[in-house]
């Protein structure tokens, strides 16, 4: 089938073009290169060395004879969408082009503003250009299981039952998120849900768990690498944990620790996308996966990280930073995760292999890392109304490269 | 209390300033005039001819002796909201600045996407302004009955105990909007719940009923009369209806005609609004008031109406279009509504008493609604992807003024 992927260039966008064509799908890209530009904005970069977009496309086509068909430009424009729709026509699009940071969104008014609106537009446009030009085509967008929040009950798979005051119905399942990027997310799952049974559209919503991973079977090649986030705006938990041990920081869980959240490799991410691809909703049908296979509190994988880095000859201490987040240390989580399960979902990856994958590589890139260790540390106060003058603290620090709009950053492929 | 009400000149807003004057309180007012704009946009005006603002604010001078202060500025405008908090810095503030419409926001993909935005941005902009410049004010902001549906249980005021898999909770009572306005309201909820969290705000979220009604005690004047929408767009499906009998055309319930709402009069929202005021959230809390009296369905209303045109020597008929919305026809509708009463909430007016009394006044205005007969009938299809043909078919018909976004419309206070 043909896919389009959007955000193509992203941390799993490119992984997962990359496994589609692996498979025998045709895959076409879209992105405006706006991540590269926005980890420079908070003074960091991919702690892998990632070529230019043209690199890259250059890159599959000479490893594996397949090419990547790829539009420039950005789901804000309304055009631009319905041109790349009526000219590709895809069988299925995935969508991934959208502001993905928490912390960035709650940097101030501009930034929460930004991301509720570009993520909310972006999806609405894909929509109605959908329903214009390939209204049989299948949606795979991707939620977060912050959505959710950590309700005291289970967290069905997007719908349970409702007992209420002796009657019944299956409704969604309330949303409470954690910030103003998980609400965007919430808002894009409303958009969807609506769009579909408005147009008897075809989606897959993905309440996608915290990715973790470095590589997939077909980065092959140093080329073919992804991005790999490591700074407090941009990077997970457990990215910044493996960096701060790989440059001799302490590594630093927020608060006591005890949040869990559901996680999943980068890897059986990529296989629960194409199953949901190979397996598309019906017309009219609009679907939720619980996309993660584990459950794991932050200090865990602290404890994990510390663990695994002695193998390595590291012996970082662990340090328990005020939580400049607002969400609660401790509490219960339970969410179901069975229909990816029942389209033949099997976990590939086991935690500590990915983390001892990651401390390889990373290791290989210590010098990138040690550049911008600066960003590693806390900026974005949750609960502030503004943390723009701690980041630009921080951007000037330096080993900051200077912003350039125009030019994708990172492109020079060597290590600084 | 010194009360900033955004939105000063709406149908709700301008007799709600009135209303707090009236009752003691110090209000200053912020418009952008936007929906004076956008109802000439669709063709339309306001049935009752409605003054230039300075004139209301002169009128509001000479007739009650107050003055309503007023900025005229654009939510859209973070610096603009944050200035006008620190120059006022109120008790509360009563956000009604929002893009109101389900089928403006139906139109098109331009007109989904503005309403949304707009909804989003302006209440962000408000919440980081009063957490930055006045956090113990209190935020009453206006949502919809329209957010939950019509779910086959009962409708709790915004929370409710769940019990799931053995174990409970108290959560957000799920949402399931009908157009791509009542998300962009969806959305505003979830944003003010995580602000009043996040930074201790003090929140009254109001699930409004659809209001009806022409006059409220403080309408002492014709230079005093709020607008009234009757079109297909701007217009409540009880406004069409008197509008309707008014002209001498038959009266149109979509469908079936046994959706049922819950409906509030208009001088009886202000009576619950105020009650909120005087009786505040206290810090870090978010309430939903569900703030209704009565469920009708679109049948009874038609028959209402057209009882009452008999008193007045009409004979309307009564015909049943093909509904343009995506909506069940038939459906459970049991939403609670205790928060108020607890308050001292009692209804005051009747809906046949207050129908009449509608019928009096546009009567008067008859030609002003004769001149916009065509806009009486449904264009915005719900399941279409672009409705804009049929307006713009609509907007040049004779009759029409001809736009002019930087003058405000109905201007002359003189009937057409």
């Amino acid at each position: 089938m043909k896919v389009l992927v959007t955000g193509v260039d992203g941390y799993s966008g490119w992984p997962l073009a990359l496994h589609l064509l692996a498979r025998g799908h045709e895959v076409v890209g879209v992105d405006n290169f706006v991540t590269r530009r926005r980890v420079r904005e908070v003074g960091s970069w991919s702690a892998t060395p990632i070529p230019s977009f043209p690199r890259r496309l250059a890159a599959v086509k000479e490893l594996t004879g397949r090419t990547l068909g790829f539009y420039r430009g950005d789901l804000a424009d309304f055009e631009f969408v319905r041109h790349v729709l009526e000219t590709e026509r895809p069988d299925a699009v995935v969508h991934l082009a959208e502001q993905r940071s928490a912390p960035y969104s709650m940097i101030d008014v501009h930034h929460a503003v930004a991301t509720q609106v570009e993520n909310l537009t972006g999806t609405l446009h894909l929509l109605y250009a959908l329903r214009a030009v390939c209204p049989d085509a299948h949606l795979v967008k991707m939620g977060t299981m912050g959505e959710y929040g950590t309700p005291n009950v289970d967290i069905p798979e997007g719908f349970f039952e409702v007992d209420y005051r002796g009657r019944r119905d299956t409704l969604p399942f309330p949303r409470r998120a954690g910030s103003w990027y998980h609400w965007s997310k919430v808002f894009d799952s409303g958009d969807v849900m609506f769009a579909t049974s408005l147009w008897n559209l075809r989606a897959t919503d993905v309440m996608q768990g915290v990715l973790y991973g470095i590589r997939t079977p077909e980065i092959t090649d140093r080329r073919l690498l992804t991005r790999f986030d490591f700074d407090e705006t941009w990077g997970t938990a457990l990215n910044r944990f493996i960096a701060q041990a790989v440059v001799g920081l302490p590594i630093t869980p927020y608060g006591r620790g005890d949040q869990r959240r559901g996680f999943i490799a980068l890897e059986d991410s990529m296989q629960s996308l194409r199953l949901a691809l190979e397996h598309p909703a019906g017309p009219g049908e609009y679907r939720v996966f619980n996309q993660f296979d584990a459950a794991y509190s932050v200090n865990e994988l602290a404890e994990l990280v510390r663990s695994i880095a002695g193998e390595f000859g590291l012996a970082p201490t662990i340090e328990h930073p005020a939580d400049p987040r607002v969400e609660a240390e401790q509490h219960y989580y339970q969410p179901l995760h069975e229909h990816l399960a029942a389209l033949g979902y099997r976990r590939t990856r086991e935690l500590g292999d990915v983390v001892r994958e990651m401390f390889r590589e990373l290791l290989r890139y210590r010098g990138r890392i040690a550049a911008k260790r600066h960003v590693l540390a806390a900026t974005v106060q949750w609960r502030s109304d503004d943390s723009r003058g701690a980041l630009a603290a921080r951007a000037v620090e330096p080993g900051a490269r200077p912003a350039d709009p125009d030019r994708p950053a990172d492109s020079t492929g060597t290590p600084a």
